[in-house]
């Protein structure tokens, strides 16, 4: 229905209007199957299940009003994006629509088959004129953390205006002093849209604005992993929520998240879990996952299983660390504690990247968790290799480590909830096994 | 039998003998199978099927001698590695083994399977140690290229000493700054090893006997490709001079290649050609061929093709430039020139790389060829997201082009034979067509 309300719009930013209703529709009808079935979901996932029927539609409308007062309308497809600074001129960061097969045919007109699903599913949007947020972005903020992307870049640039932030391979000092130049470039970029100079009151405001929303879905976060006996929220509403921090206005959607909060935290309380006692908490591992890839989720939360966090960046790695703003007294001091803050991000792209392994074992430790999934989507080369060092490291701990890779396509779908069952069964004998001897002894 | 007489250095290098024998045996049933067979030889290339038979036998006797007196052995696997410090520091500077589908499943037991057959193969002699110039590096020295290297690094590091050179994803002037650290940073390496100060004069020879090696190839790519009516050696086995490139002595091999350039010479004059009158031309782009990978090759120089000249790292990309020794005074100049070189190298992983376009074109003029081939290895992002332009810009000069990705395994063979009879039937066709026209007029 937001979509049908706002026809004239999309049509207006170059949306094909009649396939993109199509493909709402099917998002919607998606949506409903996998979500709204669920049982005893909390009642403030209605804000959420609005957004998503608006998501291309009254969203849309308010981006394209920020766009008629100069606002910046910046799309991205990485978490190095420092949404900071457009949200402190009064513009909108959003990620853009990436996650679906529907588009991927069109891309392999211009893209090898074998690159990751994610890259070619936002570049056939892009073909299509299908996404309503690449359509509204006055340009897309690409990056070099992977090479798939890095190079999709100069293709995408001949459809709609790309510039690319040089993420660098280490973090020795010198590649850092290079990263913080991006930023000022960055600001540089966003102020020939705004035709005004950025302050640094505006800018601290709009990193107030998105450590806030970082706040609230650590959170989340904390209500979703933390209590060993509840989990109040399945882990597809967590990941759609956190999906939708992508897209949303940023106030708006801190409050709502905060309000959802404050219904999970009675529910912890009160003891209201939306699953069974003793259902195994799963940690997944690896590379994001963009609306509608709701795939694992549907699978493992069918199969007797719950996730209680996801590491990726559509997750914890997105929000885990805040930029302080503490001492901070002009622009050269904020650019470098949000180069501290992106500089925290341990993406696989860099080399070395040992400490995500030990994030991922405190977190596992923190989060009492049963197992993990580490999820690559195909192709991804930087997770996929990196994925030999995590399981041996988790292996070392005896952890149970499901590895799954796979891509949008729906033809797998059985065969990874067939995997997801017998590793669940696995984590229920060895539960099992051990209650039986703390029991003995 | 190279192989043989050196059986206890082998050993003593811990490469595991008796397997490595069997390699070398099928290596070298192979190379007379593919390369034996063919008619019209030069005699000088006498001398490379003796490099063959020797190439892990008295080579790596040679190489093991210079580590005795502390000189440097670097294994690499880019043309990015600069071998003008190594060589004039007196070491050997080399590609390691990377070519073959033996070691594959050995890698897969760490690696992804879905990674590049190079990366793999690489990974696997290591694993199984059965490359003896693996065996003999002081360190390998890898580069952040291409992501399947640089994380692969992190986990080929646990079974060999890695060092890792960081090439920059663009080529802007900050970029290069920090690429030319790098090359001071290699230098320290290699006196480390040697213990000693390597003086400029050193560097300058060094890179004085690389620069006359790459005035060879250059001489031996004309020699292949520049003359319309006459091609005095088949592809295959100028891929295999040039393959032989990287491991040989660079002072023997100039010669031996000089050597085959004279012979070649007076072929020209004489219009000794080793192809029939009218075989379609074909020039090579795209990723490199380590030996043994000789499948293309033999694919179209047994299907009524012959290919003229490699773009590839293992061909013009690697011997294209020279570093100019002009006015250098100091350390700093020569590094300066060292990078000039090296940052001219047109390698997919830099973004933009729109020169490239602009010099195959350019090439095919000047070779008067009748076709390209774009050969990417399987898994290769950057190569393969980048034929979309290449190919893009092929056909609007109404240039042939057969796209092909294929990795180590035998099992394409009759596939890409196929396709490539398909191929230059259709050029054939082309070329008769024109003739008709012509005396049409």
């Amino acid at each position: 229905m937001g979509v049908q309300e706002h026809r004239s719009l999309l049509k207006d930013i170059g949306v094909d209007v009649d396939r993109h209703a199509k493909m709402m529709e099917m998002g919607l009808e998606s949506y409903k199957a996998q979500f709204m079935t669920q049982k005893n979901r909390p009642e403030a996932m209605k804000y959420f299940d609005w957004f998503m029927s608006e998501m291309q539609g009254q969203r849309i409308a308010e981006i394209n009003e920020l766009r008629k007062n100069k606002k910046p309308a910046i799309g991205a497809f990485c978490i190095f994006v420092p949404e900071e600074i457009i949200v402190g001129s009064g513009g909108a960061c959003f990620g853009l629509c990436g996650g679906s097969p529907a588009t991927i045919a069109d891309a392999e007109t211009e893209l090898p088959r074998n690159i990751c699903p994610l890259i070619k599913s936002a570049h056939g949007f892009k073909l299509q004129k299908t996404c309503a947020y690449t359509q509204s972005s006055d340009f897309i903020y690409g990056e070099t953390t992977c090479e798939a992307k890095k190079k999709t870049w100069e293709i995408l640039n001949k459809h709609h205006p790309v510039k690319v932030m040089n993420i660098p391979h280490m973090k020795r000092e010198k590649d850092l002093k290079l990263w913080k130049e991006e930023l000022f470039e960055f600001k540089e970029h966003i102020e020939s849209i705004t035709g005004e100079k950025l302050s640094l009151e505006q800018m601290k405001k709009g990193t107030k604005i998105v450590n806030e929303k970082r706040e609230a879905l650590q959170r989340l976060d904390r209500l979703r992993s933390m209590n060993k006996d509840v989990i109040p929220i399945s882990g597809k509403d967590g990941l759609f929520v956190t999906q939708m921090g992508f897209l949303d206005d940023p106030v708006r959607y801190t409050k709502k998240v905060n309000e959802l909060c404050d219904e999970l935290e009675k529910r912890v309380e009160e003891k209201i879990s939306v699953f069974e006692e003793d259902t195994p908490r799963l940690m997944v591992l690896g590379t994001p996952f963009a609306p509608p890839n709701w795939k694992l989720h549907t699978a493992v939360e069918t199969s007797g299983g719950a996730i209680v966090n996801e590491e990726s960046c559509i997750g914890h790695r997105y929000y885990k660390d805040n930029v302080n703003l503490d001492d901070v007294n002009n622009e050269d001091e904020l650019m470098q504690k949000l180069l501290d803050k992106y500089s925290a991000v341990d993406c696989a792209c860099f080399t070395p990247n040992a400490p995500r392994i030990d994030k991922i074992l405190q977190m596992y430790k923190d989060r009492q968790a049963n197992g993990v999934i580490y999820y690559t989507l195909s192709f991804c080369h930087t997770y996929n290799v990196e994925a030999h060092l995590v399981t041996q490291a988790l292996e070392k701990e005896g952890i149970p480590c499901l590895v799954i890779e796979s891509d949008y396509s729906p033809e797998d779908a059985g065969q990874i909830k067939t995997r997801v069952e017998a590793f669940l069964e696995s984590i229920n004998f060895k539960k099992e096994a051990a209650a039986f001897k703390k029991k003995q002894n």
